[in-house]
Formats: C-alpha cells, sequence, structure tokens
C-alpha cells in the first residue's frame, strides 16, 4: 500500500484557520464537507471560536484530544510554520498548505519553503503544497480544497483521477467532468511540492484501486526516472495515463518559474518518456475530457480503419481528410458490404465509404441507423462516424433511429451533429455515442486513442 | 462590371416548379422570399395551380409576359433540360438547377451533364450547379436556394460572403454566422459547376462592392490560373479570403469524386496559390468563423507581440507555450510599463507577462480592467489576451471592468473565459472584445491573421 493512503483517503481531517464564512478559503473546506456528507471525522479549529458552521471546533491542533490523519492548513503563510509544528507535535501525518508566497515569488519565498521542507526531515510525515489547492477524495466526500469549482456542484463518483501542477486548470477539468457527467475519484492540486511531488502521486494514483484513468497537468517532473516508473506501473495496470504538458517553450518556461517555482526545460525528455510509457499527450483540457470520455465509457479502438456515414458530402471529405491524415484508414467496403449497403442507399448516392446520404434522409430518417448498423456488423471497420448538421425538422426521428442502433465493442459509434439539439444529443450521448460539435476535435480523438 | 451581376443580383426571378407546400424544395425559395420580403419580382411556375402560397403563379416559363432575370429550377432532373430550353427560347439569361443525378453519380450522369452544358453554347445565358444549393443574396434578400438553414432565422446583412462545393458545409457556415451575429452578403453554392466554375464566382465577389471578406470550401478548382488572379484582385482590393480545403488526401479525393465529381488532387498546387495570394487556408468551419468575426469587426494584427493576463498560472504557461510554438512572441515588460504594472498587482505577483492575477482578483475584481488598459495603452503589444475560469462569484462585475475597457485599433483584446456565463460573455462580445472558450481556438486565430 502507497505511503500517501493515509493522506488521500483521511479518515478524520481538522481544518486549521476554519471560518464561519462558507466563502473564506478556510471557511469552503468545511462548507464543502458539510454539504456532501463527508463520511470522516471533521474538526475545525480556530483560535477564537468553539463553533464553526454548527461544528464544534477546537482553538488548536494542540488541543485535538486524539491526532487527525490529515490537518488541512488554511492559515495565511505567516502562520504556518507554527501549525505545521504543533501538528507534528501531536502526532499528525497528513499536511495540505494552501498558502503562496513561496519559492514560486522569490529568493526569500524559496528559502521559507526550504524551513517549511526541513520541518519535514527525519519524519514520516507529509505536506501536500504549499500553493496548491488541496484535494479531492470522492468515495469519502473529503474536500481537502477551497476550489469554487465545488461551490455549486456534486461530483459524481467513477474512475477518473487528475493531478496536476495548476489548481485552476484543475478547477476547470472539475467544471468540465460535471458538465460531462464523468466521474471522478481523485482530484490533486501539488502546488510547489516541497516535500510531495507529482511523481509520487501519479505512483499512488498507478495502484489505487478506484483510479482507472489517470489525467495530469505537468509542468516541471522532479524525479524523472521514478515518474516514468510510476507511468510503467499505470500502464501495466491498464489505466490510460492523458497528459498536458505546460512550459514546452522559452515563454512558457519563463511562466511555469513565476507560477509553480519550476524549471521544465531542464533537460528532460518528456516526449520520449510518453512515447515509452504509451502517455497521451494533448493540447487542451477539452481534448483531455474527449478522451477521458472515451476510456471513462469503456471504449477501446483496436485499429485504425474507419467507416463514415455522412448527411453531407463535403463534411465526408474533411472528415476521410482529416482522418487519413492522422494515421486513420478510410477503407473501401467489400463486395458483400457493398451488396447489403447499395439498396439502403438512394439510387443517385455512391456506394462507397464514406457514405453520403444527401437530403434523401430527410424523408427517410430511418435510413440512418439502417446504414450505421451495417457498417458495425461488417466487422470490416474499428469504428464509425456519422456526420449530421442542422436537420431540425428531422432531429428527432434521427435520434430515435441512433438509439435504436445495437453497438458492438469492437466497433465504436461517434457522432458529430453541427447545429444539433443540445437535449437530443444529450440522449444520445446516454446511449453510448460520443458526440462532437466540430470535425477536428473527433479526429483529434480518434488520432489519440488509435492503437 | 462582371457578367455574374445580373445573376447574383437579379431584380426578378421564376421559381419553376414551384409549390404551394413550402417544406418542398421547390416551395422553400418561394416561402423564404415571401418571409423575408424580397425586393424584387417573384413568379412561382407551377404547371397545374394558379397561385403558390398566396402569389399568382404562371403554368411555364413560355407564359411570361416579360423575361425575369433569374429562373430557379426546382424540378426533377428528368425535366430540367425542357425548362431550360423554355427558359432559353423567351431570352432568361441566369438558371439556378438544384437537381443531382448528373456527372456525381457515373458516366450515365456525366452524359446528362453534358447534355446539359451543351444548351449553354453559343449564349451569354449563365447557369449554377447542377447538384448544387443555390445561392443568397442579402442585400435584396433573394434566396434562390432551399437550403434549410433559411428556415427560421432571419439573415443580418453585412460583408461576409462565401461559396464554395458543398452545400450543407455552406448552410453550417449560414447557420453558424447566424449565431454569431456576422452580417452576410452573397452565399453561393456552386455545385457541379456545369457552367460557372467556382473561379469565375471568386472573381465576381472580388469586385462586389458589397462583399468584404471571402469564405471558400474548395475541392476541385476547374481554372488554377484564373482562380489566383482572383484572389489576387481580392488580394488588391483588401478582402480576406478564407479557405477549407476539401480531398487533400487519396481518401478525400476518392470522396470528392463522388460528392462534386472533382478530382482535387490533379497536379494543382492550392498551398502554393494560398501561400502567393494571401488566403488564410482552416481546417473547419469553426475555425473560418472565428478568422470571419476579427475581420467583420474590423481587426488587425499589426505585428506579433502578444501580452497576457491570466486568472490562472497554469493557463498562463500554456497561452505562452501554444503561441510561441505559433510565431507569436511573449515579449516581456519594459522597465517602464514594470514601473506601472507593479503597484496594480498582488505584492506576491511575479510582475512579468504573462501576468498571474492568482485569487487576489475575486477581492478587487476591477484589476481586471487596470491591468489590461496598462497593457493596450503601453503600445508594447500587438494584442493583448485575457485568460478566466469560472469565476462565478464576481463574474458579473469582472464583465463590468471588462466593458470599461478602453479599446486601441492597434491592439486588439481576447478574451478567453472557460466555463464562463453565456449571457456575459454575449456583452462581452458586443463590446469588441472576442470572446473564446479554449486556448486552442484563439491561439489558431492569431495563427491565422498574424502578419
Amino acid at each position: 500500500m502507497s505511503t500517501l493512503t493515509s493522506l488521500f483517503e483521511a479518515g478524520s481531517v481538522a481544518i486549521v484557520g476554519a471560518s464561519d464564512n462558507p466563502h473564506k478559503i478556510g471557511g469552503r473546506p468545511v462548507a464543502y464537507m458539510k454539504r456532501l456528507n463527508y463520511q470522516g471525522k471533521l474538526i475545525p479549529i480556530n483560535p477564537k471560536a468553539d463553533v464553526i458552521q454548527g461544528l464544534p471546533a477546537k482553538r488548536s491542533l494542540l488541543e485535538l484530544d486524539t491526532p487527525v490523519d490529515l490537518a488541512v492548513v488554511a492559515v495565511p503563510d505567516t502562520l504556518v510554520e507554527k501549525v505545521i509544528k504543533e501538528g507534528l507535535s501531536v502526532g499528525i501525518k497528513n499536511f495540505v498548505v494552501f498558502a503562496s508566497g513561496y519559492a514560486e515569488i522569490n529568493q526569500q519565498g524559496l528559502e521559507k519553503q526550504r524551513q517549511l521542507q526541513a520541518l519535514f526531515d527525519g519524519t514520516q510525515a507529509r505536506l501536500l503544497g504549499p500553493n496548491c489547492l488541496g484535494f479531492i477524495n470522492t468515495e469519502t466526500q473529503l474536500v481537502a480544497s477551497f476550489t469554487t469549482a465545488m461551490e455549486q456542484h456534486p461530483l459524481k463518483t467513477g474512475g477518473l483521477s487528475f493531478a496536476g501542477h495548476s489548481g485552476a486548470l484543475g478547477a476547470y477539468w472539475l467544471d468540465k467532468t460535471i458538465h460531462a457527467e464523468i466521474g471522478v475519484s481523485k482530484w490533486i492540486s501539488s502546488g510547489n511540492e516541497a516535500n510531495l511531488p507529482l511523481d509520487e502521486i501519479v505512483d499512488y494514483l498507478a495502484t489505487d484501486p478506484q483510479t482507472t484513468i489517470i489525467s495530469l497537468y505537468i509542468e516541471e517532473i522532479r524525479h524523472p526516472d521514478k515518474f516514468e516508473n510510476a507511468l510503467l506501473l499505470a500502464k501495466k495496470n491498464n489505466k490510460p495515463v492523458i497528459a498536458l504538458k505546460g512550459g514546452k517553450t522559452a515563454a512558457g518556461a519563463r511562466a511555469t518559474a513565476a507560477h509553480t517555482a519550476s524549471n521544465p526545460l531542464k533537460g528532460v525528455g518528456y516526449a520520449a518518456i510518453f512515447k515509452r510509457t504509451g502517455v497521451i499527450e494533448v493540447q487542451s483540457l477539452s481534448e483531455m475530457i474527449d478522451c477521458s470520455q472515451f476510456y471513462a465509457k469503456g471504449l477501446t479502438l483496436f485499429g485504425n480503419k474507419v467507416g463514415i456515414i455522412s448527411i453531407s458530402g463535403g463534411a465526408g471529405v474533411l472528415l476521410s481528410d482529416q482522418l487519413e491524415a492522422n494515421g486513420l484508414s478510410i477503407t473501401g467496403f467489400s463486395d458483400e458490404l457493398y451488396t447489403t449497403m447499395e439498396p439502403l442507399l438512394p439510387s443517385f448516392s455512391t456506394v462507397q465509404n464514406p457514405v453520403d446520404l444527401t437530403a434523401a434522409l430527410v424523408a427517410r430518417p430511418e435510413m440512418l441507423r439502417e446504414t450505421t448498423q451495417q457498417l458495425v456488423d461488417s466487422t470490416e471497420f474499428d469504428a464509425v462516424v456519422i456526420f449530421m448538421g442542422l436537420m431540425d425538422s428531422v432531429a428527432q426521428q434521427l435520434t430515435d433511429a441512433l438509439l435504436k442502433l445495437k453497438s458492438e465493442p469492437s466497433c465504436p459509434v461517434f457522432l458529430i451533429w453541427m447545429g444539433g439539439n443540445k437535449a437530443l444529443l444529450t440522449q444520445i450521448a446516454q446511449h453510448g455515442i460520443l458526440v462532437f460539435e466540430e470535425i477536428p476535435d473527433l479526429v483529434t480523438l480518434l488520432s489519440n486513442v488509435k492503437p
């Protein structure tokens, strides 16, 4: 078992600097865990109050009857060292520090961070941060974080975990998983990594039984060898790893220095590590979420052969071009499939891949299901991509046709519907079909997940 | 004056095959022009009716009292030749043919297309199509098209024109311009180009006084030399040309053959033509619309120096990386600008480009306007990019701050707001700031429009 289990799966938490105001940094974790009904023991710590947000509070960590698994330190940077010393003195093994003003600002801050770090020398205690947004574990609804992404929303429990060097990007990631209705397991913001670097966190996630997919935002990796081993462990455990890498150019590296005091150009070959360990590198959070959706739905692309069904000849052309340019293959029909498809299509339509359904689809919406089902059942393709656009007058019938589609694990179906009706698209997505608004988004996903 | 003026600016139109049913192909153009109050003369033609959708109808083109400028031929392919002959016999100079079943399906169709083409030999008459969706001219609300994109919406009049080989992609383009509230001038679907190829249409748009920006979807260009001359004419007239090119791979070319009977790989160097003529090549309709928005708002990028203001350090890193990798430059501050910026920022924030506003922005939303205005006024940047995410609690104040921003033509301002409030973003866009949801979309735009 990873030594980080007692941190990320803490059964009791003290919030130091807990506030009665649920919008303050020290009030948010308390408010979130109260609302979400955290399954462990929650103790607010405030030097001036006996009750915080309705919960009995202690004046300091020194007054705890028994040590907690985790102390969330939500006090200003000037008070952090004192709180950590008190926590260590009563035997607390895990700390999260939110405060910034350390190595990311200047030499003086770096010195302050070194002092903080030194408190942990010779102990087995661990510190997440400083300059971080903390972490979330959805299994027990443990929210050791003040991220505003948790303000209004619940979190769906699932297998997708995130760890990274940007709390804010993590917050947007959380918001996107909520809107995409993807279940989340752990969410971890590592900040300045005075004591606990991302490589160790990835190692923890690689063996965490609840985590099935790992998403990362990376600036600088402190121990590239450990990082690579952790990624190999994830690979061995069949957990896809999806990474967004920051600080790849001189301009980006200057920005990371100010952000998390990191130096991402320090000679580590990230591209090579990603290649050796099968990490999928993405360019944006949206791309990361698309990839996560694919794996969260349990989909697999076993080969690169794509069948295309399109209402628009032009869209079929663009899809063919962009898929082929990205390593997918738009293979022709076997004679047998040609013979099966011909009677299903309008007389003036060419029977080939991509299939152009033409405006004849308006008169016979069921043609969408018939032709798609044939391609899926043919076993000649590893994926089928459908392109639709507008079609308001028959959108309900087309949706009904897609909902009747019988899927095959060997051939996932994807839908691009330009200008489509949001409510209908939600129904279609719930039927297991991944839905996109634009061609390049789908092309990028297939390129990312192809074998 | 282009010989195509009497086609695209027709003052009188006959709809042959006009239907009383406003949802049929022959009913749509009549319904659209009635609803939009077409400023010319509209005559439905139907062999069995005296009144169509409330308008007096003729039984055939032969019964017209005086020839019309344009005959829209909305009859099945088997009747097209007869209608064209009748039209030519009464002196009609312009035809649009919707029917498909010509060169795009087989040898027999090609033969049928050649016969259609031959009807125009030795005449000055012109034919748009067959196998096309027709055209729209918003100046007079002339809708010689059955595109369903016109079903529910009005069209805003403006300077953006579209021409291309896919009616459906054109329809999605129309839908997107309507949602983006960009004003449109001409919209032209050229189909199989039996008589009127895209190169001539581009030549018309290059001199059309109403058209200020030209968007194209291109499969095969019939006369590359004429095309290049038309593009050079557009360039000379300061009209940006934005092109989406289909049929760039073997798979794409197979698809165009079935789509518009074209052979896009026939040795024409499109990339070289685009480079010589300054055409912006895009990968999707969304990218095309982003580019069009930029020009439609009268914006210009005079250099490649970008200033960044971000609520998230990580997002600042990603923006720096991706902008620099795409030929933009994230230049540092002059001493003077450093001195001006320092007091505006939180004490723990590094004063540099990208500016990291940090969570301190929540307490002081006005900081967004103050810092952005300084970068704009400094004359040290050719563009300023703002990154925001979530921030629901102060979204209104941040919006108010942005609405107070004083813009400078030399330094357009762009906003990425991940998970932002749609209504507020609309207000911000109306203030002249281009708004995006994701980093790569903005990066692609700046890369497309950089000098």
